[in-house]
């Protein structure tokens, strides 16, 4: 089977090798020429430019950061509503408000093209185990295109309805959620530091209790080794607590949680954090409180 | 085996029923006299007040809500200090400030007593099947005397060391997260009421996701049944976000996120609602927003 995957970050390059691995002919573009290389070595095909990687495909899959790089792609600098076969498939997974999305449908649905609003929850393993949580909502010609794909690459489609924009609205609440779990798991273990408890048994105490969170089990590790190595980066949650707070704001919505979250990782963009590991909200506490995290430079 | 148990609420009637259940002879006390009642329906010995239900034992655990109350128990109106057997233990399992809880071990040690820093985490639910997790540190004597008790109570125990106040600490940071996870929680619940989600999906996709925490998986399906019988009231984490609140302060340690959330747990008990589940927390955002969730009055 063939499909194009275009943007090949650690979501895009997991669901690229899932189905190479899977048997697909994949063909794929990235502007990172070593995130290219490294697609070409799995055994995918790999493309000069977005036009040449969809060009007569049936199946896109979009793994780009935001709308409008989305909205690009599609309609600007990609020409993809323009170049892949007609009555194909777009495969949305960025992350973006509802409204961006129902947009988005219904301009490449005027295309004469089928459009799925499918973004994605599981981090970069999960996506390169072929076992992503997929929050999906399009027309049911939209599901039954996609559905091969979605089952080589997903351990769990949630469907969400016939209409783009409700998975995005999905995404958003888990987006959420999931930016003030990392801001306050640094918040909480930043402060167990200046406490003077051990970081590794406050990890082993959290993780059995009632305060533990997905975030804070999969990130506070990074904090405890001093590694911010990027899995997620500072300026994902920069961007998609901004999407939260303009929802509110537009909404009348008062999000005052989410809100303090997001001015944490402003203030870990503004320190020169933004291209970090998302935990390293960690160090603007610990800068904040005087207090030494490992990896710290004396 | 024999000990006495003081305050017989959801966490002190769990530990006190795995106890009898196990084989012990319990005395107790609770200012309430359903809980009272309900305790010597299961076996256990009620006793009319405090001094009597110490008098002369060798194990009290204390399993009221705060800092003052163990020390109205231990030094005040209950005169447990005076009244229980000399070289006997004191188990102290409320959430207090770490500072609190090295002066009231100082204190019970001075008296001649062993003193135990136990704060409990897991729920009632745990509480009742003898699985809970303890955090504890104290000296090697206070742990060697409360051996048997945490090994019927407790599916784990993490010693936190040998000073009273290690404990305390740690329960503080298990509260922060388990206090703004509720309130986040809330927020993104009733955000995603306000945009048009079901809520019983949002409760799946999220429990499968990275948005996930233990509070979200166990407190919204309250806000999802409109059920705010409270398990754990808004009031206790007024009290644990206010102890985060104070100790933050006098640490010069900001912690916005923590803040946040208490104002929102302020917002709940001042709206009416301190003596109703912590997730009634949920009803103060519909509020705000216009939304109306599972159970509300038309």
């Amino acid at each position: 089977m063939f499909a194009s995957v275009i943007g090949l970050g650690s979501m895009g390059r997991g669901i690229a090798k899932t189905l190479l691995n899977a048997g697909w002919t994949i063909r794929g573009f990235d502007l990172n020429a070593k995130a290219l290389a490294d697609f070409q070595a799995c055994g995918g095909i790999s493309c000069p430019n977005v036009a040449s990687a969809v060009e007569g495909q049936s199946v896109v899959i979009s793994v780009v950061v935001n709308a409008d790089q989305t909205e690009d792609l599609l309609f600007g600098s990609g020409f993809v509503a323009s170049s892949m076969a007609r009555g194909g498939l777009f495969i949305s997974c960025a992350t973006m408000a509802p409204a961006r999305a129902e947009a988005l449908a219904a301009k490449v649905e005027a295309a004469g093209l089928l459009y799925l609003d499918a973004p994605i929850s599981g981090g970069a393993a999960r996506a390169a185990a072929g076992e992503l949580t997929i929050m999906a909502s399009g027309t049911p010609e939209a599901f039954d295109a996609a559905a091969p794909v979605l089952e080589a690459i997903a351990a769990k489609v949630f469907r969400l309805g016939d209409a783009a924009g409700r998975a995005a609205a999905m995404k958003m609440v888990n987006q959420l959620l999931a930016g003030v779990h990392i801001a306050a798991a640094s918040e909480a273990m930043v402060l167990a530091a200046r406490l003077g408890l051990d970081l590794q048994a406050v990890y082993d105490v959290i993780t059995s209790s009632a305060g533990n969170s997905w975030m804070f089990e999969n990130r506070m590790p990074h904090v405890i080794d001093g590694d911010y190595s990027p899995l997620s980066s500072v300026e994902i949650f920069v961007k998609d607590l901004g999407i939260i707070n303009d929802m509110s704001r537009a909404l009348r919505f008062p999000s005052p949680i989410a809100a303090a979250a997001l001015q944490m990782y402003l203030a870990a963009s503004g320190t020169g954090l933004g291209g970090e590991d998302d935990s390293a909200v960690a160090k603007v506490y610990a800068g904040l409180a005087g207090v030494a995290l490992p990896g710290a430079k004396a």
